[in-house]
């Protein structure tokens, strides 16, 4: 049975949220045990789950000195719970800030033995007819890596694409600005050789912006901060985007009329591009399922990232990091 | 009057998409003197114009070695005789290969006094109500740069600004994985120490990958690397979301009445995302105009890049730039 620790509080949208998102998972999954941290009170209406008391909260821009402070915060309390061995926890979720989740999630659940630095996975969903999602690591969880760093991310990335997504060979591909062998930044070109004799990944060469959605590769692999650029700018495209196609269909009556008979088409294709359906972030490389939903999630989001969690929980993936890893 | 030198040869599609261009440019700008480059005989229905013989091409992904010894390619030719001071040219249009031509302009047209490295720009359309377009550098021509390479970027965007889309006092934002002062690579970092002090510019901090299109800023500043993952990831999203539309428009019945009816609002968004409309990139720190038309240039996209060398000798853009540069 999986048992999932999760921090009730650290939506900006406030508890009401979370426990909608619980509500939701809960009634597709009466399988999976959850673990609810936060203020009690704001919890009472929550009959039947575990609860852990938790009566703060860390700030959105908080990094590792004050997670290690604030020893009563919902997502440090929730992260521990997620490490106790004796609450035998498969992982943790919480929309709080990012850099305090990433540093909470690595100092206290402690990296995978040989896993050199975590990375924080995003997966997009393929803008293609096949469909299906491309997983890209390192989306921000370092603003620097080293080459073996790189590498590393390639091998969790693969190794993730083929227990979520059922990829039995996934292709690696490294952000460049270019194609050919050659091109990159200096730190990608020493990565691409240690990608191309790397026997435990299939990497397939140097993969460039325009390509990341188009099914070119399953694993897109990049240094944390061109990852973070590579994300924000996708999503800030297709939002961007989002707002010009409801301009064309609200500009005059034709286009009105339009949207009306277009409108069930196109919320199949606006579901997809929704960032928040895809339920946030996951960080690889640490002793447990760690998710990050998005900070302004509502009910629905907050359900697919526990829908994401319980995925990767089901999938076993820090068992097949684990093994992964060992040389 | 303003004088175009023009690589005719360049285009994947051949001469007949840039006779095309040229012959489109030409009925709106009269007064405009071309000369163009390539095999005469391509060129034997190309009346009343200047000529200049070229009978070979450089390849796509040619450097700098490949320019100095192909003499006779086209766009070499055509870089020649826009510095050549007896020609009196504002400026060349080539839509050969990027790098190569990145090459031929530093080394024939050489960099303007005081900069240190030229930067390869891209005008994107913001999405907002109001229009307009942010000017973002570099997209490429670099794979990695110093601090203070960055630091001419934003003074040779504003300049670009303000001479072109008439802003007055361009807001410059520094690409980075967060908002906050202390974001940012290592080399970002140093970046904005300089910028927060520099008087030449209106800095107003980091701007994330989502904020670019936004109208956040008028001036985008990054290294060319992750430049070039901004423009591609931008460009492919907006392709690949094209497509999604398309087959939203065209899923069923419903759907396709729908498109009869906003077909016609759409296609004033489509024009809008439409890369090659805003005609290729530039390069702005050498001593000369010079445009690069997108590669698989057809007639109406190299009209396109003829417009936006017109556009920027009338600004008379090389002379600000040379005036900003000194101390």
């Amino acid at each position: 049975m999986v048992k999932l620790i999760v921090d009730m509080m650290g939506s900006d949208l406030g508890s009401a949220a979370t426990k909608e998102g619980v509500r939701r998972f809960k009634a597709n999954h009466p399988d999976c045990e959850l673990v609810l941290v936060g203020k009690l009170d704001e919890l009472a209406d929550m009959e039947g789950y575990e609860k852990i008391e938790a009566n703060d909260t860390v700030g959105m821009t908080a990094g590792a000195m004050e997670v290690l402070r604030k020893r009563d915060a919902s997502m440090v309390k929730a992260v521990r719970a997620a490490a106790d061995p004796e609450m035998h926890a498969d992982g943790v979720i919480s929309a709080g800030g990012t850099g305090a989740f990433l540093s909470a999630a690595t100092l206290i659940l402690k990296k995978i033995n040989g896993v050199k630095r975590p990375a924080l996975v995003t997966a997009f969903p393929k803008l293609t007819d096949e469909g299906g999602y491309v997983t890209i690591l390192d989306c921000g969880s370092s603003n620097e890596n080293t080459a073996e760093e790189l590498q590393q991310f390639a091998l969790m990335g693969s190794l993730y694409s083929k227990a979520v997504y059922g990829i039995e060979n996934p292709r690696v591909g490294l952000v460049a600005n270019g194609s050919e062998e050659g091109k990159g930044s200096p730190l990608g070109k020493e990565a691409y050789a240690l990608l191309k004799e790397d026997k435990k990944i299939n990497f397939i060469g140097n993969v460039e912006g325009n390509q990341v959605l188009t099914d070119y590769t399953d694993v897109v692999v990049c240094d944390g901060f061109t990852g973070n650029v590579l994300l924000k700018t996708t999503e800030g495209v297709a939002k961007g985007m989002g707002k010009e196609i409801k301009k064309a269909f609200t500009r005059n009556l034709a286009s009105k009329i339009g949207y009306l008979f277009a409108r069930k088409s196109f919320n199949v294709f606006i579901d997809k591009m929704n960032p928040k359906k895809t339920g946030g972030a996951l960080l690889l490389g640490v002793n447990g399922v760690a998710v990050k939903a998005h900070g302004n999630s509502d009910g629905e989001n907050f359900e697919s990232a526990l829908n994401v969690a319980y995925k990767l929980a089901v999938a076993n993936i820090v068992a097949k990091m684990q093994e992964g890893f060992v040389e």
